[in-house]
């Protein structure tokens, strides 16, 4: 089923009711940012050309949506095959619908060179230490501060994520809270690495003293010994904001982590929440977000239904090979530029604009 | 002049005008605080019972519009002789209106506990040094992102500041642009040490190398010079905002600063702008936002008809005293909460409200 560039793909009922309650009204974007130095396990994640970049790819991403450009490194963040950050794809459709937008500090270690929301967070450990991050309870508590506050300026909120190695840190926190995701996270390479992020999460619960499900009723302890500072702080600006108005997760199977945190903290506001993603994610083979929703909570699942095989560009059609994929809030944010220009803002009209920045910015880059 | 519950200070039918656009509209409320060591001269500001204090009032006072009570401080800021922070005012002003209301970090000592704007900033140094504020240009650059962002949740804003020792940096930087504000600033105390206030600059000047009027064309070296961290933070939100929509200033004498900076970097946005203060400030004999405003620029001067002289509370009562006035945009708050209400919020239920909340943070503090 889908409708109008959009994909259901989990709760078709709910997703066509969250569309009726979003459709043509005026939402906030926020993209939470955050590092973890489980991303800097060789193999791991490849938001970033090597693992040591990594520590800036949140940064530079956002810096890409309130500039057209990167400060704290030159070009854009790119795989190790040089594919670009989806980052792109949400300055296009943040661009053309002109949403509101904002970057929420989880706790980064290289900190953008623009404006942003900062609530006490601090870069995660790898967590593989068994003590992954700081403070979750006060990041939360803040957070929802936040989302509260832009809930009442908002009909609703998008709330994306840029944390390497983020899928990592989910599997951990979706296991260790009885979740099992087991080969179901994504990955931002087309060779999903589920052997090396289960003895990186093995070597976790190890550490940590825990094991699957220990953790079932403990959400701020599952963030703490085996997550990453994207989850407090994502977890609360959604559950302070979805107290009043619907809220689209922005994000692939993370979000599912993030979805668990709340179903366990916050279930009351589950009826305001809907996961939004990219196709990509979707009809990926190598996880299976449709499923992770389903064991998690019924709420809907959207996807974006980019295209990007006709692109004139090696650099965005790789994406239909499963690189990349999600990231920066890229499939929410184009289902709330569709979904607010009832219909002027179209995959093609998405794809064009993608094109014409993605053309410039390797042009510059390359000068 | 006045018009429910809101006396026109200088341009009246601009007042009448800018009335006329927000009436019924929903307001975004900021509140920028710093801390510059100019505070603690002695003598030189009551905005905190001792100068030491002055560190922890802007964290304190937003604190308060958050939870109802400060963290980072026990009880409330008073001043020497134990008065309330306008804090309160703006408090009930958010609350009764449900107005969105955020933190923007221009650069404070003391990190209030509080989710806040970040823009790079730092704290401000004392401006005898002649070397007073850091990164003021990309403060500004930053802050003006956030208005931008924020003019389109918004129809319009609200921006006041929170920073001990403001009004000595105000005369600094009026003086330095060649406004003559020699006595025309106002003073969080009763008696307000002009001569002080002018010893200071004058230290500052000598240091800094400059004259009346040398920086008449030089903003940010002003502000760099002889300034404080509030002031690139405020101008640049509300430069960016009002490029949009329409800007409450909402602070007394310091705001003819931020206005003179405004009118010298970006005065296409002046016909956006009014200041909005309070009654306190408009009748104070010891200063003259009139005349300061009318040698700035001809925008719309508001102020709230806030009356406490039938108040049970000395602590309140004392404000008709002139102590404290101003401050946390305490009457653009309440100019705000009036206009937004269509008349249900009214000068009375402010007062309620107010006294309540004094009533239960005195209680408190005194367990």
């Amino acid at each position: 089923m889908m409708e109008g560039g959009i994909k259901f793909g989990y709760n078709e009922k709910g997703c066509q009711d969250f569309i009726r309650r979003i459709e043509g009204s005026r939402p906030i974007f926020v993209c939470v940012i955050a590092t973890t130095e489980t991303a800097r396990i060789p193999g791991l994640s490849a938001a970033g050309a090597m693992p040591e970049l990594t520590d800036y790819t949140p940064a530079a991403d956002v810096e890409l949506l309130f500039y057209g450009r990167c400060r704290c490194i030159e070009g854009v963040p790119v795989t190790p095959d040089g594919i670009p950050t989806p980052a792109l794809i949400t300055m296009s459709a943040l661009r053309l619908s002109n949403i509101p937008y904002f970057v929420l500090n989880g706790g980064a270690k290289v900190l953008p060179k623009v404006p942003f929301f900062e609530v006490g967070g601090s870069p995660g450990k790898d967590i593989r230490s068994g003590c992954a991050v700081e403070n979750s309870e006060e990041v939360y508590e803040r957070s929802s501060i936040i989302g509260r506050q832009l809930s009442r300026a908002a009909d609703y909120l998008v709330v994306g994520e840029s944390i390497p190695g983020g899928t990592t840190t989910a599997l951990a926190v979706l296991l260790a809270m009885g979740v099992d995701a087991k080969l179901k996270v994504s990955s931002s390479m087309p060779n999903n690495p589920h052997d090396l992020k289960l003895r990186v999460v093995e070597a976790a619960f190890e550490s940590a003293g825990i094991s699957y499900g220990s953790l079932e009723r403990a959400p701020f302890k599952a963030i703490s010994l085996v997550g990453d500072p994207m989850m407090p702080a994502a977890a609360g600006l959604i559950a302070g904001a979805a107290e009043e108005v619907p809220v689209i997760m922005a994000g692939g199977t993370q979000m599912c982590a993030v979805l668990k945190l709340l179903q366990s903290i916050s279930p009351e506001v589950l009826g305001n929440l809907a996961i939004g993603t990219t196709r990509w994610i979707l009809e990926d083979k190598t996880s299976d977000i449709r499923e992770l929703v389903s064991k998690v909570a019924p709420v809907p699942l959207l996807a974006a239904d980019l295209d990007f095989s006709a692109s004139k560009y090696r650099g965005l059609r790789a994406y239909e090979l499963g690189v990349a994929k999600e990231g920066v809030g890229a499939g929410g944010a184009s289902i709330a530029a569709m979904l607010s220009s009832r219909g002027t803002i179209t995959r093609a009209s998405l794809l064009k604009d993608i094109e014409d920045s993605y053309s410039m910015l390797t042009d510059s880059a390359s000068h």
